[in-house]
């Protein structure tokens, strides 16, 4: 084996630039927001939207999450790409597109909150705020969002086969990537959908922006 | 429309038994762990296992998390399965399966060291640590494995169609859900794989497992 072949081959894991970071939020699907709680770690899975250097996180105004306000707070967002199989168990690895950002829970409220839950709504389904009947003043009020301003990011991706040391090449076992696979379907209408009606546009938008 | 109708698609949300919640773990890619550091809330997605009611992660010996010990730690387990698209905005949902765990962080060593190391490799391809060059005494030295010894777990878990307003059932508005689908493909072999070398065992078993 070629050293130099080898170390091309080491797997790439950076912190990013903002845009990159800003792409990983996009594309995801979930966030996994982190706050203390009674002195401890809470993670839950949110619906999110970004607005610039902005997160806007989605809950019912009863929830915790929404009367979080001034408080520290983390979000994750991770893109599983491939389970990486190496000749050791040491090497194996993920695949992965991962963002961390890091700020202050700020409660939203006024024209803010009207754009955040478009956004949020628009972040899995893009342009469906527009196909929709419009949020009444009552939703409004039973809905809470969390806007946390991004103070600190960072991001990781690893990409490419296993980094295996050079004696274990040899052994004939099979390395490589098996790739995972996250898609959005087509839309399943319910039994209160008019027969025949097409499909809204933004389910499509949804499949580009997932695929 | 009949009220009662309307109830039967309510959606599902609800705290389940320990087996529910283990099949939420047990059928998890990433784990997002989170622990407090410097006073922050701090996210991060890890490779993990679990063993009845305690969950091993993975990290390098020389990152945070590996020295993390006795100290609470939480992981959330999601995977989302669709998108509800309602007629209003205020509706739309996800359809999900998600635990979440709390513990304390306990640095694992000896001969639960060992068990945990295969157990991680195992969960994303079932069987593979038996299928590898064995771990070296210099490896398991490299490796920090933190366990979370589970003391109280949730889970959530939404699906069906999405629940509208009676009133905004009648604007002709698709209404339904966009499936989710996260799958794990055929494994692409790297250079040093030799020509017609099957396909091991433990990559079909994940395609099975995470189908």
């Amino acid at each position: 084996m070629q050293p130099k072949y080898a170390r091309a081959r080491q797997a790439k894991r950076a912190s990013y630039d903002e845009s990159t970071i800003h792409a990983i939020l996009d594309g995801g699907l979930v966030g996994h927001v982190g706050f203390i709680a009674d002195e401890r770690p809470m993670v839950i899975p949110m619906a999110y939207a970004r607005r610039d250097g902005t997160i806007y996180l989605h809950g019912a105004s009863k929830t915790r999450i929404a009367r979080l306000d001034g408080v520290p707070m983390c979000m994750e967002v991770t893109q599983l790409t491939g389970i990486v199989a190496a000749r050791s168990g040491f090497h194996h690895s993920v695949n992965y597109r991962s963002a961390v950002v890091h700020g202050t829970a700020r409660f939203v409220d006024g024209n803010e909150l009207d754009i955040a839950l478009d956004m949020i709504v628009d972040h899995l389904l893009p342009g469906r705020s527009a196909e929709v009947r419009p949020m009444s003043a009552q939703e409004r009020k039973a809905t809470g969002v969390v806007a946390l301003d991004i103070e600190h990011a960072s991001a990781k991706v690893r990409t490419g086969p296993p980094v295996d040391d050079e004696a274990d090449l040899a052994l004939g076992i099979w390395g490589g990537v098996v790739p995972v696979t996250t898609a959005v379907g087509s839309g399943v209408q319910d039994a209160f959908t008019p027969d025949g009606a097409p499909e809204p546009a933004s389910l499509a938008a949804a499949r580009r922006k997932f695929a």
